[in-house]
């Protein structure tokens, strides 16, 4: 069954208990850890091009309040700079990027505030730099911005996610040969992780020559993705996560809420790579140049200050990027339900043994 | 009492019976007539630059119909011409602005059937041009986009808005002294009208002021807004729709479901210019040329079909621009009712006597 990931997939938008914005602090937490490669990446860009405009990119932006925090943080990194080599600050482009379904109009009426923070408490800096911020709706699988527009590219938590569920996860007779997964484990047949490897590649690539278009030369990108240790494919990092939200979905099953058909032909659009898929296609590629690939492991946040289980917030994460698909494939009523479930299964699997996903930091410049 | 236009003012969104969407029909028929004036300016700056990556913005994009389409229009026109002239079409870059409350999500959603529709039948024109459209939120009474980058700007009854309701409607012991009215009337005080022609005067200024910045030299810009035929202010044209809207309120104040003060300080955020007044304007910035002013009176569309009123259509349409503002002042509960009254009244003084509200159309060149 073929489910137009473009039209269906986004993250919860408004900031209602449920939503995005209200449930990023585990992708806020992790960007923090790569805060200054990400910054560095830029300042070496910024120093060496040195342009009066810059074009700067984030693919995938969401529309929580890390969406325009991590714009200020490049602004205000790129004046300081400025300041500190005696120039003056460059005109910002900014290009904010999700699928046609994301919450833009979220960001966009946070934009007077934005602008009206960058202008408060400057007494000693003068007049506040010029920004234009753009919203640029489409898949990042393709082309989406004119040619040699862009100095640095940014994308957080959003590459895992592939641009459609893989094709050859079915049999000849149109049966699911993922039965028992809802993405690849320790049941599925090698058709499966093939599948899902081939359409992260095909991805991937299209990514990659689609970004290099749009970079001037000796642009940067900072491409941060969930990501895995080794060669296996079955790890307590990454899938792990679904084989838990499969068992969440056959208790669903065994209760009668879900019907098992519909399980069986349930399968998440979602791969973690591992360092040499990347660093290989990324050679493929030719045309960007690797600066580096750091894999690490997400620390879990235990105390965050709220009486919240750790369980629930990873249910709470989860479903403020799955609900959409979930919800079209199974219906919304069994979405509560289901991440009840979740988050619970999760704190029990904790108790047992830690989960840590892996996060790899990508860094290319344009040749 | 000041009210902030850029966070309360916008076209009432979505594509219910009483949105924008649905109710841009005289907008759609008087584009229409200037659409030839349209095209004729993009081609010529197309013409004469030549450009590999051409520029366009439309300000006061709303998000109904005529957005897209619009745009699909010039993208054709440009082709055609390329065709013609045995060149490569460029690549298109398109800039879509309006206040960040307007809902740019319901363009954003539509965007893949934009591409979708350019791609069909095309057998003997080859790849579809390269377009990127982008959503760039803000007041255009202030700069929106980076230097140099437009070869085109595009404005659709959207500059009679002013941008705010303007100051010296009130006397020194803050008492409002255009009672008896909500725009420039035959009761108006001589302050009303020196006080709502400041208003333009400052707005429209800083407009042509920003966009000449963002225009490349020779650059084009068709301007198309509602004017008022000679140097007073009264007329039949525009500033009689107003006087209707406010004998409608005047009858809810009678009713008791409006408080007269809060008439008393209501005032719309509307201005009529004279020909002479922007033909002043323009010389007064002195970096645009002006190509040409016309005036001319919308047709009434007697028969478009539908069973509904002349009055009820203006009505709709009146409210689709106007709802935001009045439910912020009156309230929502009396919003229903108040276009009940005022297309009632429309049909009621059309019968009398017809009312042909002008509009003018601006064509601007950046030396």
């Amino acid at each position: 069954m073929k489910m137009d990931v473009e039209k269906i997939f986004r993250m919860k938008g408004g900031v209602g208990k449920t939503s995005y914005s209200k449930n990023s602090s585990l992708q806020k937490k992790a960007s923090d850890k790569v805060k200054y490669i990400t910054l560095e990446t830029i300042e070496q860009v910024y120093l060496t091009a040195k342009p009066k405009s810059l074009g700067i990119a984030d693919l995938g932006c969401s529309s929580g309040p890390n969406t325009l925090s991590n714009i200020r943080e490049i602004v205000d990194a790129i004046e300081e700079i400025s300041r500190r080599t005696l120039q003056p600050a460059p005109e910002f482009r900014v290009y904010l990027n999700d699928l046609p379904t994301n919450d833009f109009n979220a960001i966009f009426q946070a934009l007077p505030d934005f602008y009206g923070g960058l202008k408060n408490g400057r007494s000693n800096q003068g007049a506040p730099p010029s920004i234009y911020i753009a919203g640029y709706p489409g898949s990042f699988y393709g082309r989406l911005f004119p040619d040699n527009c862009l100095h640095f590219i940014y994308s957080s938590y959003s590459l895992h996610w592939l641009s459609r569920v893989p094709q050859g996860l079915y049999d000849e007779t149109c049966r699911p040969i993922n039965k028992g997964s809802i993405y690849i484990s320790d049941n599925s047949p090698p058709e499966v992780p093939k599948a899902y490897s081939k359409q992260f590649q095909e991805d991937f690539s299209l990514f990659l020559h689609s970004r290099s278009k749009e970079l001037v030369s000796g642009g940067g990108m900072v491409l941060i993705l969930l990501a895995r240790k080794g060669p296996s494919h079955i790890d307590r990092g990454n899938s792990f996560f679904w084989e838990i939200l499969y068992r969440s979905l056959a208790s669903l099953v065994r209760k009668g809420d879900v019907e098992e058909e519909k399980l069986d032909s349930y399968d998440v659009h979602f791969y973690a790579p591992s360092k040499e898929e990347l660093e290989d296609l990324i050679k493929k590629e030719g045309s960007l140049k690797l600066e580096g690939v750091e894999m690490f492991e997400i620390e879990k946040d235990v105390c965050d200050g709220s009486a919240t289980s750790y369980g629930t917030r990873v249910a709470m994460t989860v479903r403020a990027i799955q609900e959409s698909m979930i919800a079209h494939h199974f219906g919304d009523a069994i979405v509560d339900d289901l991440f009840d479930i979740y988050g619970r299964m999760v704190d029990e699997e904790m108790a047992k043994e830690d989960i840590r996903p892996m996060t790899s930091v990508v860094v290319l410049r344009k040749l």
